[in-house]
């Protein structure tokens, strides 16, 4: 290290820490020193900024007591997301961990307000994909006006993980009033559905494995909760509500049908399809009403008021092609069936395993 | 499948459905159907049963303005746990999973409250070792006083994961009056820590890669609400805590020193360290200031309050050998210098990397 004249050349001397890799994720990422922080100061603030998380606590605190004056209940979900690939048409792992988590605190009537991400990074994951996803992380809060306010994060060796997955946990305020549940389903009662199925699932499909499709598919990753105040806007007497997501419609139908205790029976004629969806579900052999929807959610409302609910969700951007898709009845309680095209009924069996694994 | 006779033996027909394998987890157990159903009623449920989790929504609903009135501030926190292995002396990650996020919100002066969790399963993992990790949850959520409320699961490919990942997110609620925080940190505070250091980073040492000590160590993993709530008893006034989690106490500090714009300085001869743990940390030449702890805190607290706040730790079962572990200065802000046994001074690096990957 001396140069020709025996003096020390300081700016050649090297210290034997790790190196600092820019480009991608190393296992001390996840180390909670130096690396860490680096991280997330380069990455995660950046993309997340808010007085609250800017604070840097092990938590976070915050005032809700307004927020809950006057009869409002918390509601909290958590989900992990382990879609893979990690991006698809229309979205990412990082719209899916917002949009998710805030339909499914949206699904109990709440209006979502703060969310937990938490990220298991698998090493070499390249550090601009991270900022990709967290960047789709901020803009879906941003969307769904919900702030991210803590988080953590941990690196796994290579080969222990599948470049990144993502959990958030949600907690947002149900308004008074507002008391959804299978216990208030009854015969006679209608099934809505939002929207065209199976969109999500096909539209990551279309990106696994090497298949393509010849017309587009685009997931339909949406938050829900506007939609839900929409429909709440017009009949505070909403019964249920269910995003059918992984399991799809056939899954959600089944929960319901098993927690209320009571029958459902859809119509086929009724169920909204996409026609490049419809294509290639039937290219692989897939039943739509089994494909996961990130974007959908199903609705039991009364029968009185299902014109009402079915015209404000038509009206709202996520609802456009809501539908009467049923009706719940005192008959099978427990089980799915349906009308078929050809007058007959069939049951539609909760699937057992997975039709298509890790889509959310 | 005709028999001699020509009729059709229905008994030895068999049907294309997926094997229900009932020893390993397999990718069906995370597709939200039959399988994750029978998932969740035979693992999850009994071991965490209680009336809201029970409802089985896709998020929870719970009263908490009565928590909240009078000025209770909503504390919220989140960690995934990515311990390696599952088991160690002393814990599992079920106990981290429930501790670590308890002991998060109680760094904040929070009374933890409810806990969400959500697995990440690699496919193979055998089903009675889930059953055991959320055995070691349920227990550890009834020690602290928390109830697990929802959850999630989720199935990846053997290869992706390793065996288990867990999630939690916290909600707690922090009494009117406290509020700590590194704004209220000022040079003439003292430092606590609450017991020895390096337990949990050693015992998981102990069992990994066929390493062996002998004298056994043991995780120190442990709910340090009821310590804080001792600690506030006698001093509403605590200025600043922290859980010298991964990167140890000296990335606790280093952490406290940079947030709060002061200098911290400690004794080494006051660094309480087991003799087992000191034996092992210098065989294998770590440094315990380095080293995870899951049951232990860093407190700052005013100089004159030190005394009767030692009083109220060392009368708590996780706070028996608390100490005086250095003070606050003015000078060198956002650094943390240690007082050498023999009289010199050194700076005590925050850590960049991972000295110990996958303590927690």
């Amino acid at each position: 290290m001396a140069d020709a004249g025996g003096a020390i050349d300081v700016a050649r001397l090297v210290c034997p820490t790790p190196v600092r890799e820019r480009e991608r994720v190393i296992l001390g990422h996840g180390g909670g020193g130096t690396l860490s922080h680096e991280l997330i100061e380069q990455v995660f603030l950046p993309a997340f900024a808010n007085p609250v998380l800017d604070r840097l606590g092990d938590s976070c605190v915050l005032d809700a007591a307004d927020l809950l004056a006057g009869g409002g209940r918390l509601a909290i979900s958590t989900d992990s997301y382990v879609v893979r690939p990690l991006t698809f048409p229309g979205g990412t792992i990082g719209d899916l961990a917002v949009n998710g988590t805030v339909n499914d605190l949206a699904m109990s009537g709440a209006r979502p307000l703060w969310l937990t991400a938490a990220f298991i990074i698998e090493e070499g994951l390249p550090i601009a994909e991270l900022a990709e996803i967290a960047g789709c992380m901020a803009r879906a809060a941003r969307a769904a006006g919900v702030a991210i306010v803590t988080g953590d994060t941990k690196v796994v060796e290579r080969g222990h993980g599948d470049g990144c997955y993502v959990n958030t946990a949600g907690i947002g305020i149900v308004p008074p009033g507002v008391a959804l549940g299978p216990e208030r389903v009854r015969p006679g009662d209608v099934v809505l559905v939002s929207g065209t199925l199976a969109d999500h699932g096909m539209a990551v499909m279309s990106v696994r494995d090497g298949l393509e499709f010849d017309a587009p598919i685009s997931s339909d990753t949406a938050p829900l909760h506007g939609l839900v105040a929409a429909m709440l806007s017009v009949c505070r007497d909403l019964k249920m509500l269910r995003d059918p997501t992984r399991g799809g419609v056939a899954t959600s139908l089944a929960e319901i049908a098993t927690l209320a205790r009571v029958g459902i029976e859809i119509d086929e004629e009724a169920i909204p399809v996409a026609s490049p969806v419809a294509a290639a579900c039937e290219l692989l052999g897939l039943d739509p009403l089994l494909v996961a929807n990130e974007g959908k959610l199903l609705a039991v409302v009364p029968a009185t008021h299902a014109d009402p609910v079915l015209g404000a969700m038509r009206r709202h951007e996520h609802g456009r092609d809501a539908v009467r898709l049923g009706r719940v009845v005192a008959a099978h309680p427990g089980l799915v069936a349906m009308r078929t095209a050809l007058g007959g009924t069939r049951i539609v069996p909760m699937p057992i395993g997975e039709q298509l694994p890790r889509m959310c």
